[in-house]
C-alpha cells in the first residue's frame, strides 16, 4: 500500500513490492497470481461466509433479513482493517482494472441473494404473481447489495471513521420497510384469517384490510389497534 | 456481427471488418476508435436522450415515473433492432472487454437516475429522515435499473421475442408499488391536513392514521373508503 501510495499502482512493480516484504518474488507469486490480487479484498471467502450465513438462516427468518445479514459478512471485512481498507479504495477509485474486479464482485453478491430470495419466497414475501417472483427477487437483492454499498462507500470516503456496522443496520432498516411493506402486499398481506391487520410505525398506524371483509370486523380490528396507541 | 459469429471476436480483425463493409481501414477508423466501439450499444447518446426525458418531466409526475420513463430510452435502443441487440448480447456474455463496458454504462444511468431523485425528493417522495435520502435515492434507482436489465436479458435470451415495452411497464408498476408505499411513509402518506388516507389496491385497502388524530375522524375516514368498495 505505501508503494502503491508512493510510487504510483502502474509503476510499482511485483519485484519492489518482494523487496519491500523481504521475500523474493518466487514467494510473492506462490501467494498471488498478480500485483492486483494482492491487494484485492478477500470476496471468494467472504462469498463463501456469506453463503453459510443463508444456509445456516433459521426457518421463521424473513428472507431480506437473512440476506443482510449475508452481506454484512463483506462490510465485517473491510471493517476488520480500517486503513488498508480506505487506502485500497483510494486506488480502486484511480486504477480501472481494480475498479471493474469491485464491479464483478458485486455481481456475484447479487446473484447469490437473488437465488437465495427466489427459493424462499413463501409465506414472507413474493410478489402479488408468482410469475412475477424473479424480477422482484433481483431487485430486491440489488435494493439490499446497493445499500450495502451505499453505508460501506459513505465510510470509505469519511477515512473509516464510525460504527459503520450500526449504520449498516439503520440502511438495512430503511430496505426493510420499504420492501416489508411492498412484497408480498397482495398476495399475503391481505390477511386469510382476520379482516384487517395494522402495523404501528409509531407517528402513523397502517392498516391492510380485505376489501370483501364484513365491514363491521374491518372497523372493530383498526379501531380496536388505534385505541391501543391513544 | 457475422464475422464475431463465424470467426469469434477476438480473431476477427478490424481489416476484416473493414472488408466486409467495402470500406477502407481508415474509413472505419474515422466512425471509430476501436472494434468494441463499432459493436458496442450507443450509451452516449441514450444517456443524453433519458437525461433530455428527465429535464423535461412535468412538475406534477411522481420522481420515480420520470426515471422510469428515463430508461425507457435504453429499452428503445435495443428494440429498435432486436437481432442486432440479441447477437450483440450473445457476444457481450462471451468477451470480458464488452461486458465490463457494458456494466460501467449501467453505472452511468444509475448515478444520473440517484442524482434526478435526490434533487426531486419534496411532497412526492423522501427517506423518513432527510439524512437517509440519498440512501434511498440510490437504492430506488439502483431498483429501477435492476427491474429494467431484468426484462431485458429476458427478452434477449428470448431471443428479442415479445412485446418487451409492456414487460417493461409491468415491472415498472411492481417496482412502484413497491417503493410506492415505502418510500415517505413516514413523512408524507401521514396526511397534514387530514386523520387518515387510504388507498385502495384492489383487494385490500391500506389506510394510513396519523395516531394523534381524533379516533372517530380516522373511523369515520377508513368507514368511508370501505363503503365505497362494498
Amino acid at each position: 500500500m505505501e508503494l502503491f501510495a508512493t510510487k504510483g499502482y502502474e509503476a510499482t512493480t511485483v519485484d519492489e513490492i518482494a523487496a519491500a516484504a523481504g521475500v523474493a518474488r518466487r514467494t510473492f507469486f506462490r501467494h498471488f497470481r498478480s500485483k492486483e490480487e494482492a491487494i484485492f479484498p478477500d470476496h471468494d471467502d467472504t462469498l463463501i461466509r456469506a453463503e453459510a450465513v443463508l444456509n445456516a438462516a433459521p426457518a421463521h427468518e424473513h428472507p431480506l433479513d437473512t440476506v443482510c445479514r449475508g452481506i454484512k459478512e463483506v462490510m465485517k471485512m473491510y471493517a476488520a482493517r480500517p486503513e488498508i481498507s480506505v487506502a485500497r479504495y483510494k486506488l480502486t477509485r484511480e486504477v480501472p482494472t481494480l475498479r471493474e474486479a469491485e464491479i464483478a464482485s458485486v455481481a456475484r453478491y447479487e446473484r447469490l441473494f437473488t437465488r437465495y430470495l427466489l427459493g424462499h419466497f413463501d409465506e414472507h414475501a413474493h410478489a402479488d404473481d408468482a410469475n412475477d417472483d424473479p424480477l422482484l427477487a433481483e431487485v430486491a437483492a440489488s435494493a439490499v447489495v446497493t445499500a450495502h454499498n451505499h453505508v460501506l462507500r459513505r465510510w470509505l470516503r469519511a477515512g473509516g471513521q464510525g460504527d459503520v456496522e450500526a449504520q449498516l443496520d439503520h440502511a438495512f432498516a430503511i430496505v426493510r420497510r420499504t420492501f416489508g411493506t411492498g412484497i408480498g402486499a397482495g398476495r399475503e398481506s391481505a390477511p386469510r384469517t382476520s379482516p384487517a391487520t395494522t402495523v404501528d410505525h409509531g407517528e402513523v398506524l397502517v392498516t391492510v384490510a380485505r376489501t370483501d371483509a364484513p365491514l363491521d370486523e374491518v372497523m372493530r380490528t383498526i379501531e380496536q389497534a388505534l385505541r391501543a396507541r391513544t
